[in-house]
């Protein structure tokens, strides 16, 4: 008898600003763990600033395609305890499970968007709590657990809501004009490299390519920068505009910090001018 | 042929003071893929404060009924290198592995108490070091392997231990009098809410109720705060006592950190009257 | 009829200097997944210094005999984005996937050296990026998890290189003389634990052994610490030297920091005398 055994449960894929000081983390891996003990749950990441929808948000949409179709598990909740709504999306890729507060959307959206979105409110599908809620582990753990392991529909968890009453990310958009482009800084990475919300696409428009001379302006401070491909093209110390891995235009210095050069953070604007 | 395949190894859910710098949590895991490859091992929390009994005791205590039965792998141990034992308990609800300096002893009192305790000193279950023993790799880890995959019985490890020779952990207790109840902070957590050794049962044992005006008293501070049910009856930047999901009272802030407004670290004197 | 699963995956350990604030340790286990669903990835950690080979490449070597052999896949990476090869190795222990600048090298020699080493090279088991090549997310883990898999050979990545052209890592013999030897701390773990790059035969080599009183040079300072076993053998906070976990000697405090009492980090200059 040959047997190949087939994984049937669906991978979960769990986001959240828990940090790794506390047991959180653990505690939702035990609650997917005795509901569904084969389900394989992948930590993208713990450590989303606290309650900030966009950062979580942006860097769901950046890992979404890199991830297995199954059940994205997203808690970056700044309303927990409040009546914003549990939710549960399918889409072509997979599921979506999070709080309606906007983070999962720009996601959703990039996947094709939602076939059905329901508002998890069967209380079947939740863990009691001895005191407040923990969504975390008390609604969205069980929710995501049950739709990997197929022992919950999407239906099953609760009523089909309005996909017009769900709540949006507005993602700011770079304004072009005059051979620059004025954006933000979107993302600071561990490495202080800075993702930019503007697009090659949006630089070229205004007569820029890979290769020209730019100025980067922050506030009051102007920066001469060439747009080149990579680190390899600049030496050591150096800054450069490239096209970063998930496509976007970023910011940064071959072997140091680009945040800390050019004093950018979360949301600081940024003008990327044609020298 | 229909087949099912069963996971034979009990989980292993692993909480260490280790943090994520070095490599000794994923030597941890090595050691026990190597001994049982199968054995899925959850990732309680590493970020425990160096060497604490105390908060690490607390967190396995607040996760356990949210864990797998299986293993518990504790790894929060100051005595390391000295005749402190290494122990491994059998409960109803699957071993308990670490050393006897009572941090699992309130975990291992919540599930109904020990079954039996050996002090693990069976050599031959153990790895051999180049130097002085790293107990988390060469004893607890594979203890908690042979353990989960049922290469070994709990007395295979070593001898049997006096129940009355294991080292407690004494919780402190709060006291209630005239209206107001005397405790200390025992958790801060990621979030900065603050988690008291006080239970709604002592609140209510002095008169106070969900919805009551009480007063947290911090040294020579006063602060008016409302218990109430969750975050969402406040307003954004307002101060709450509420029960929180584990079932104790804490001190928030909604949409900030309650450990710096009124000043609380773990073990801070802390009372709450009623106004 | 009786069935055993076999695990015909390799495991992969995987270590990085990513950390854990953006997303990129979850996109690496998601194009792993993608690959090969059935395999079991490691996080042996993500917390090294950014972009230091020397502190990576010790603790791979630290950790590797205590890995499952299979695949190690080690992201250290200060050349992303410049000419430096990304190789794969194929080792009596398993196989070695990473950037070619000596971070691997300790431990392949470790192990036994490499039986061959290629270049990635062949894009069909690359992913193509939208930028910048990530070359964590599109190169090592699509290799890693097509070894892993056992879908791709070595061979199948890209064409051999010469040995002898592969990036080594010298690390730093102590200098042994007159009653002392001159070495460097190379390791400060989590604890605050310094190792030194001194084995016990190099103390032993100027007559010291288990038991001696030496003293601790440290710029122009001096401190006296016995040559202990363990923790065990000096009283809470006093200094000691034993020889540690992985066999080299290391300076520690009990129950407090060594790196801060010695004034030791990574590099420091360290003279251990007999006294």
């Amino acid at each position: 008898v040959s047997v190949e055994t087939v994984r049937v449960t669906l991978p979960i894929s769990f986001l959240s600003d828990f940090g790794h000081a506390d047991e959180f983390v653990g505690v939702v891996h035990g609650v997917v763990a005795r509901l569904s003990p084969e389900t394989h749950v992948i930590d993208v990441t713990h450590g989303l600033p606290h309650g900030q929808i966009r950062p979580a948000a942006l860097s769901l949409l950046r890992a979404i395609h890199y991830l297995p179709p199954g059940v994205a598990l997203v808690v970056v909740d700044p309303g927990v305890g409040t009546d914003r709504r549990a939710i549960a999306a399918r889409t072509e890729w997979g599921y979506f499970v999070g709080p309606d507060n906007g983070v999962m959307s720009p996601a959703v959206a990039m996947v094709g968007g939602a076939e059905n979105t329901v508002s998890i409110e069967n209380s079947e599908a939740m863990i009691p709590s001895a005191g407040a809620t923990f969504a975390g582990r008390d609604v969205f753990a069980p929710a995501a657990a049950l739709l990997s392991s197929g022992e919950a529909q999407l239906e099953d968890l609760g009523p089909s809501v309005d996909p017009d009453s769900i709540l949006p990310l507005l993602l700011p958009l770079p304004k072009a004009g005059n051979g620059s482009v004025q954006g933000e800084a979107w993302w600071v990475d561990h490495y202080g490299n800075v993702q930019l919300n503007i697009a090659p696409d949006d630089l070229r428009a205004v007569g820029a390519s890979e290769g020209s001379e730019m100025r980067v302006i922050v506030g009051s401070q102007e920066h001469a920068v060439r747009w080149v491909h990579a680190y390899g093209d600049v030496a050591e110390g150096e800054q450069l505009l490239y096209t970063d891995s998930s496509g976007m235009i970023a910011v940064a210095v071959r072997g140091a910090r680009a945040d800390r050069r050019f004093g950018l953070g979360d949301g600081t604007a940024v003008t990327l001018a044609v020298s």
